[in-house]
């Protein structure tokens, strides 16, 4: 069943709200195999969402609309409902009443305004808000289906998952198709893609997407309905073609991160990390202490952005960075060794490079970044040239770190 | 001048990423004075991604699209802008040697389907991408503007802010409305808003609108269109009324972040700083480094999660621990005296806490958090009780400890 959400409130237009509802939705209505094909934005203004909403209800079969349900004035979603289906609006005595008890409850009288929140298009089946003030509700149109949801994310949430879902499962919603995402870190997006068509024909019942992000290439594979046989048999043989492509490059599946991964084998290995950052300025170490019960084998993260640092902190040669200079291969390795030492731990990793704007020199320019992982026997650097920006040569040096973490423990 | 924000990617729909590329488009344009109008997110299909370029053609004055420009066959806005405007595909010859020469520089050789990447609507001007492979592009339609940038947001971001706002600006789209966003940490919104109320009638010819965020609430003032004199006059007496009651809450206007703030404050009173961090697990450093130029006051970063490292490294006393616990007052200021001295810094700051969603207990709950700040002369701690996630409050906790150092050096 194709469907279109549609978030209406200004402080989303402006940039000033990020919107989450969105994705949150998209996630659920997936899940129960609905086909989210279009997303829509729009501000509280009376015209402009009764266009949006007379677009969706041409070619979605599920309209889902969130926000501009509250009591003030700049809250039209109710009137542009009622407008656009031609349904007048009636008060819900009921409705009403239970509005006026939540204020009694706390001790006030329910501001007129709020009468408002008690007005609903004919017809419309009422969807209970038990978290907060605005009730939702639903309008069957023919064969279409209108859910209207409260702005506040948590709301919408409780009311998505309480009402819509149960509701979309028992009016027979097909499953649509399933989705596998594999997830993949130092494989260049293109090479990737050029290995996997050249199999092209080996993968039957299966569409490929790619979705880069800032440091790895997430391979999303949807699966073509059919009989759940068929489809658990096309995701087997999926696996069995793709992984080796992969190879090593292949750490995680669906939402689980490369900072988890490194974690679940740090504990399962039973072995402990300690970091040393220089061009990463704590990145590393606050990505892997994101993960709750990272103090199980995060020892020490020491950022030593000054030579001076690196020498007293790190126990890093003076005498090597005058030689080397602090950006090189050498120097990583000493702070991987040192901060290993100094945080009694089992693997030291550590970055050094150049993340810009400013800094850069020919030999060694904006980009260049050394990491370096040492263990009690051996200790072995990493040279990275890497572009963009400096927010994004720190984040995509992170990840180098926690990749290069993870394949020592492979 | 109207615009409409189409972002496409087959992730998106999914759920599987979080649209962030139009939260900052939004900002960048309204900040510029185009209105945005209409957000619409399609995924990676022909025929769906052709219609709503249609569709926003016809309605908007500026088109910006992000997504689909990829080397992959599911990439496809290239090809659809193509269709829709009836412009032949060219391949540029410099664009495919730029981009073959990226992959020399690497040492491989550009795989055949990045080709693709070299390909052109007739009569676009192509907008280089100086972070990432895929070049964008702008097509002046009659008097409308397409622009398409790539879906990486550290791409689109850089792209938008080098190409594509100078080139708004220069057409001369219409400034509609003055906006100045007013920065504030530490002080409720709630009680933020009855202060302003309570002066309302002074504030003549701006409205305001309070945008809390993860840790602060920003207040935008728009000034309602009129004389350029008027509307300075009228800025004027908003600042002088509002900055009294933010006090030393406010922190900046517009883009500026708390570590930017603080960065310039080191510069100019020529000091240096250490931070020594466990609650926060790195965060507070990385903060601190995001600010190019950081190395000239940011010493030494420590995470110290075990009790172990901040007695090793830190030189906090096991017997204090012991005693007071590692989450307690004492330990924190004894944090920051040892980070200050072990990096030789004029300033030492700390956090530790319970970020959870384990660790918590009756006396000690998650969202316990402590910062301190040591100078030479004196140290002192502050107490918080945070709410949130893990993530939510290590990101409060390392806002507080930047605010405590901003406060330290006014």
């Amino acid at each position: 069943m194709k469907s279109e959400v549609i978030t209406v409130g200004s402080e989303i237009m402006s940039g000033h709200t990020l919107d989450t509802n969105f994705r949150f939705i998209a996630r659920k209505l997936s899940s129960i195999g609905a086909e989210v094909v279009w997303h829509t934005s729009v501000g509280d203004d009376h015209e402009t969402v009764a266009d949006v909403l007379r677009v969706a209800l041409r070619r979605a079969e599920i309209v889902v609309m969130t926000g501009g349900l509250g009591p003030t004035p700049d809250d039209v979603t109710r009137k542009v409902v009622s407008t656009v289906l031609g349904r007048n609006l009636l008060l819900n005595d009921s409705v009403l009443e239970a509005i006026r008890e939540r204020y009694r409850m706390r001790g006030t009288q329910m501001p007129g305004i709020n009468e408002r929140q008690a007005l609903f298009p004919k017809g419309a089946e009422v969807i209970e808000n038990k978290v907060g003030a605005a009730p939702g509700f639903l309008i069957k149109e023919g064969e279409k289906l209108l859910f209207a949801l409260p702005g506040v994310p948590l709301e919408a949430e409780v009311m998505l998952e309480q009402h819509v879902l149960p509701r979309l499962t028992q009016s027979g919603t097909p499953r649509g198709r399933e989705q596998v995402v594999l997830r993949t870190v130092g494989l260049p997006e293109s090479i990737m893609a050029e290995r996997i068509a050249s199999m092209r024909e080996q993968l039957e019942g299966v569409s490929i997407s790619y979705l880069p992000h800032d440091y790895g290439v997430d391979l999303c594979l949807t699966f073509k309905k059919g009989e759940p046989t068929q489809l658990a048999l096309n995701e087997r043989v999926a696996r069995q073609r793709l992984l080796p492509i992969l190879g090593k490059h292949f750490y995680g599946e669906g939402d689980k991160t490369l900072e988890e991964v490194v974690g679940e084998l740090l504990v399962s290995k039973r072995r402990k990390l300690a970091v040393a950052e220089s061009v990463t300025g704590g990145m590393v170490s606050q990505l892997i202490t994101s993960v709750p019960g990272a103090s199980r084998y995060f020892m020490l993260g020491v950022t030593a952005y000054s030579d001076e640092t690196k020498c007293k902190v790190l126990g890093v040669s003076d005498e090597l960075i005058r030689e080397k200079g602090a950006v090189s291969e050498q120097v990583a390795i000493e702070m991987a060794r040192g901060v290993r030492k100094k945080g009694a731990a089992d693997i030291g990793v550590s970055s050094t490079g150049i993340a810009g704007p400013g800094g850069g020199r020919a030999e060694k320019p904006v980009g260049l970044v050394y990491i370096a992982v040492a263990t009690q026997r051996k200790a072995s650097a990493e040279e990275l040239r890497l572009v963009g920006n400096r927010a994004l040569i720190t984040r995509r040096a992170s990840a180098a770190a926690l990749e290069m973490v993870r394949r020592s423990l492979l």
